[in-house]
């Protein structure tokens, strides 16, 4: 099997991007990736696309071939494939696009993330938001993924002694990260106070704790590892994967404090890039809501399982910290476009792996991990990248 | 590189299914499929579906990981991908899953494809299936798929001198195979007058050219070519595919009666297979409207530039003709759920290669393609399948 790497990387802002369309969100990450990579798209032999539902946001399926089209793909009929696993739909077309490095089949390979929030409103883009749990069984009787997140809040609050204070310093610390990233959503930090006085989402939660409804896309350009160096001085290696699903409805999971099926991609992806968590300088995570940080930084094996709370209120996860998340704002700060947040998130570790990450820089970051969940844990993606 | 091959097939009847929902459509697919291999869902490393629109459909996004729960995937947390480009999503996600073998990750695989279309109505399914084509410049200004066919075949006419005779045989040849096949949505007969006489849908297309609107599913077990025939005496090879992109809009292409998207993909598909078309035993095309059918026959090259209404006047593409296509009935009688409509046409395949296609069967069929489209020709995915 050929090793991958990343050899270019590229985001637009997130946000309410008024001034966009999705494909011309998918346009500007992708030149950018291009560009960094030093390859123009007549080189690439494929795109691979993460969206979670354009479908409805703007009545468009196909995606993947519109964007290849208005990158100028479709010019030399270059193939493109669209993958969804709902807010994990990012990290599984990097995959995806590994296992068609990986057989051999295609060499230089593209791999997008894009969403269009705003352009329906505000309570259609949270019904939509919505459509990666279960709507036989969830949806249809009022559940939003913000009430299943404040569910296993209340669990973990009650199993570990989690408090209210440690879950709002997910945030602050995120706002804090994402007040040094340029590209993020929101650039103000929040104190605890405000986290905790902030009107509710779903009783605990409130809605500093709950990611937002933005706008964004990221790129990526892989290559097969051995010839990586011929693009780039600092390509990044991905060295290792793990892909698990769950059953789509909570309540049919054994324990709905832990994401089992992110305990068994982060298991796979260690063993693959033969690492332990020890070994993890920074990582990417999944905030949709404050607990989400904290359930998963245990998952992931960084910290022990019921102490997150406490590894939080310590101040550790800081990007200065002993074990820095989120660096680049997480979902909260950076922002939350569904389809891109997966890629976006490895965009930032090739950053931090870089040494490009300035005011965020975490010292000496040779070996990044990503989280990217689908639903409430029904899908999760987990990507462990080294410097090479 | 490993080479792949098929092992387990299986499908729902195509039709009005109102008993079933698109999870219960995926479980029947998927479990037949199952059992044709002689496995159990335990032995499976990961499963690939192909949709089209679920999200729109029944306002559920990862359906990926819904499929993969109720097939009974979850309690070992394997791990699901969906796939989407369009009408092509059921081959991509048949291709997706070949990397994943191919790269050596994964060793047995289930892909399935499925769609639900009558859970809305028909305006409304008929929306959703023009999603497709390019919205901005296409269905904004009230552009349907079969309109956008219909200009094909005006113009298909205007150079070739196809008649509208040789137009409405494909829909009488593919009711005729339809007749025979006990899962096709349509059984019943039609002329050639019966067709030319249907109410036009856009002219010069009538009803009865057109595929229908359909609910549906397909399966198929994949594995490693050089273990297969421990599963069943009668695996069949992926020899070869290929998968190219053109312009979403119709509009912005070179010419309109020729898929160059289709003419870059069998190029591939032949060529991987090393394989001409001439050795082609059995071929299912995508049928959307009865000018598709002549036009990749012609782009596939199983017949000369323009000759393809000759071809199809002259009998040539009964199951028992010279060139036989679409003996499943095609999309136009055997149904067209679009999701699922890229793994029925390789699940036909298998069929005619191990000799289990009563009352159609075509003589010694070793070799067999499908082409499998996404919109009006953005997506172009080709399969050639050879008996092992």
């Amino acid at each position: 099997m050929r090793e991958v790497a990343i050899i270019g990387i590229g985001d637009t802002k997130f946000g309410e991007l008024w001034e966009y369309s999705l494909r011309e969100i998918g346009i500007k990450a992708g030149l950018e990736a291009l560009e960094d990579a030093g390859i123009s798209s007549r080189s690439i032999d494929a795109l691979f696309v993460g969206n979670m539902s354009a479908g409805r946001l703007i009545s468009q399926e196909h995606v993947g071939s519109l964007i290849a089209d208005y990158i100028g793909l479709s010019k030399d009929l270059i193939p493109s494939t669209r993958v969804e696993a709902a807010e994990a739909s990012g990290a599984l077309a990097l995959i995806t696009a590994y296992f068609s490095i990986a057989s051999g089949i295609y060499d230089l390979v593209v791999v997008g993330g894009a969403e269009k929030m705003t352009d329906v409103s505000e309570e259609e883009a949270t019904r939509i938001k919505c459509s990666g749990i279960d709507q036989e069984w969830e949806g249809e009787i009022g559940a939003t993924d913000i009430a299943l997140s404040a569910i296993m809040a209340r669990r973990h609050m009650r199993d570990y002694g989690t408090t209210r204070e440690q879950m709002a310093r997910v945030a602050v610390k995120n706002h804090a990260h994402g007040s040094k990233n340029p590209k993020a959503h929101f650039k103000n930090t929040v104190t605890i106070e405000d986290v905790l006085k902030a009107p509710k989402v779903a009783d605990p939660l409130t809605v500093l704790e709950c990611a937002p409804i933005s706008d964004g896309g990221a790129a990526l350009v892989l290559c097969p590892a051995d010839i990586a160096k011929r693009f780039t001085d600092s390509p990044v290696r991905i060295a290792g994967f793990g892909h698990a699903s769950d059953t789509i409805a909570l309540g049919a999971r054994r324990d709905i404090c832990t994401m089992d099926a992110t305990v068994r991609a982060v298991k796979r992806a260690y063993h693959m890039a033969k690492t332990i968590p020890t070994d993890i300088n920074v990582a990417e995570l999944h905030d949709t809501t404050s607990i989400f940080e904290i359930i998963q930084m245990e998952d992931l094996l960084l910290v022990e399982k019921g102490s997150g709370g406490k590894v939080v209120e310590e101040g550790m996860t800081y990007f200065d910290g002993k074990i820095p998340m989120n660096t680049s704002g997480g979902l909260k700060a950076r922002g939350y476009p569904p389809g891109a947040t997966g890629v976006a998130q490895v965009v930032e570790l090739v950053r931090q792996i870089r040494g490009e990450a300035d005011g965020r820089q975490v010292p000496n970051a040779k070996r990044g991990l990503a989280l990217n969940i689908g639903g409430s844990g029904s899908t999760a993606i987990v990507t462990i990248l080294e410097a090479m």
